[in-house]
């Protein structure tokens, strides 16, 4: 067992704070990763004020580093490897989902990076906003040469998110897809669509994010609260990658759609209500899609590594924290936080 | 022009009555049909009850009979053949719906086959609750030999609209389908899921009805009002037809959706409230389905002919027409009613 400095909070909406947790010494099958970048995403601000979660809390779970050491029965990873991991870190492996590599949807829950329970010893499990990570070596990628490792990161969360939607619905050359709300998400889902040859159109309220949509590879800009763009673009789009973070009406992007063409929703938003009668003409679908399957994961990242992509990041010494979560809040960020982690050193005991 | 006779409503509200329309000369691309059976669909209901519904009303948009005579630019029919008429007689041929074959969601609205408005001469469409009808031959299709003439007349509405989902998610040998609601368009998606080499779960409240479902080919029965059977078929199926023509939670037969599994919602149910996460897991998908197209609805029907499906229907007196709404609204039909035109003789003109 190793002590290895963190960030957590104590208690819902307290601050994060410098602390330590424990890492388990390696099983047969353990991956222990030296972090070197974390990214910041929303879910971490809602699991930090969620009167329901387990205090105290180390957040963190899109995640970069290198290999610090390997179980006995470790042959895919080897000290030194450059590697990523995500939101999760293990599931049962029998169900029908983790049969179709899709653990993230795991029937029996997959254990997720942090505040999840290891379904070895029941232990909860403590993020990477931490020195090292301990980690099943199956839920462990490799993250490819020649990529940002900061800027790696947040593919590992809020890219594989977008990835694994853009891969079911089969886009490539010749499709049309649109992106609505240009944030840590949205970002990627734009440079992802664009690198697979879809023609991508962006939708968003803001003038500057239409300008810098079109630097991320948009092919196409419209202005959601513009009437006429948006009746312009009706009927046009195979593929709508809903990235729009809280409530909003669904009808404006259904309109969007062509024959069969799919709205999917990857924000929590509760609640959608729906006439049917926009699905009706058309034929269209609504749909979901949360994190991703180990074999799309690693698929994405070799995508990444082939076409040189990676989120656009702004990256904060971990200590600054707190200051990544405020900024979050307000918006202020373009398009995802990253923490430096390799600025945490000893063991996380207080001098 | 012909006169006609026919069932005609005057007022929103008001009964059928024996009343006459006229049958506009053949144009060049048209077919004169004899009906000789049309179908009784919910929506006609809905339709004479419309106070926005142009009145006097001439309902009927499932027919079959036999071709009396055709324009002189018609090859494809001639006198004597067999054919069936669906709820679309016209389209606008150019928009990307008609180029796609899915007339049925026609950018300009495709023309009713009652109640829709004639894109030659402007006037309104009157319905096959009469001994005549006139249709662009593009809309007339070739009815199978061999099949029962009532019986194919509800699978030219009740029929294309389960058959378009079970081909536009691909059902077939291998494929688990599961039907919600065994009415007119349920008992259809049954026989066609079956005979289409799915294995068929039907969801009923009715023990009745789940007895039905097995002689209509369905391998497996589930009581939607049992908890318990309900919970057994999680995450089991590919495709849900929900053919429940009422407001409903979809939720559970969202839970019955294997992965990337859709539910087809093909009632007129208005908005439907859906929780994202119900999608999310499992990265399902909501869709709706109406009608058909040319290509389909043909498609259909030759299948039918084929496989020897037809609807299982009640054929009633056409000056029993009241007495069939009354028992459709009362839920006492199995599956379809539907009236023979054949006894409709002379001009409509009272004795």
């Amino acid at each position: 067992m190793r002590t290895v400095a963190a960030y957590s909070a104590f208690a819902p909406g307290a601050p994060l704070i410098r602390d330590s947790v424990k890492r388990r010494d390696l099983r047969v099958d353990d991956v222990a990763v030296l972090v070197s970048h974390c990214g910041v995403c929303h879910s971490d601000l809602h699991a930090l004020r969620d009167d329901a979660a387990s205090f105290p809390l180390t957040p963190g779970h899109e995640f970069v580093g290198t290999v610090l050491d390997v179980g006995s029965g470790v042959t895919d990873f080897a000290p030194g490897d450059p590697v990523a991991v995500g939101n999760i870190v293990d599931s049962c492996g029998v169900c029908d989902m983790c049969a179709a590599e899709q653990e993230n949807y795991c029937r029996e829950f997959p254990t997720l990076t942090y505040g999840g329970r290891d379904r070895v010893d029941g232990s909860t499990t403590a993020g990477a906003f931490s020195a090292e990570y301990v980690v099943r070596d199956r839920f462990v990628y490799h993250r490819p040469e020649g990529l940002d490792a900061a800027a790696v990161a947040p593919l590992m969360c809020a890219g594989i998110t977008v990835w694994e939607p853009l891969r079911r619905w089969n886009i490539g050359p010749g499709s049309r897809v649109g992106v609505a709300g240009i944030g840590g998400l949205g970002h990627l889902a734009v440079r992802f669509a664009a690198a697979l040859g879809a023609e991508v159109t962006v939708f968003t309220t803001s003038s500057a994010k239409a300008e810098e949509a079109r630097e991320l590879g948009a092919h196409h800009t419209v202005l959601s609260t513009d009437d006429a763009a948006m009746a312009a673009v009706q009927g046009g789009l195979d593929l709508v990658v809903d990235c729009i973070p809280v409530a909003h009406d669904p009808q404006p992007y259904l309109a969007s759609l062509a024959l069969d063409g799919t709205l999917c929703l990857v924000g929590h938003l509760g609640s959608v209500s729906i006439e049917t009668v926009d699905l009706l003409v058309g034929r269209k679908s609504v749909s979901s899609s949360g994190s991703g399957g180990r074999r799309h994961t690693q698929e994405m990242l070799d995508f990444c590594g082939d076409h040189g992509i990676t989120a656009q990041v702004e990256v904060l010494p971990s200590a600054l924290v707190g200051t990544a979560f405020d900024r979050l809040e307000a918006g202020d960020v373009r398009y995802r936080f990253v923490l430096d982690m390799g600025d945490l050193v000893g063991d996380g005991t207080p001098a």
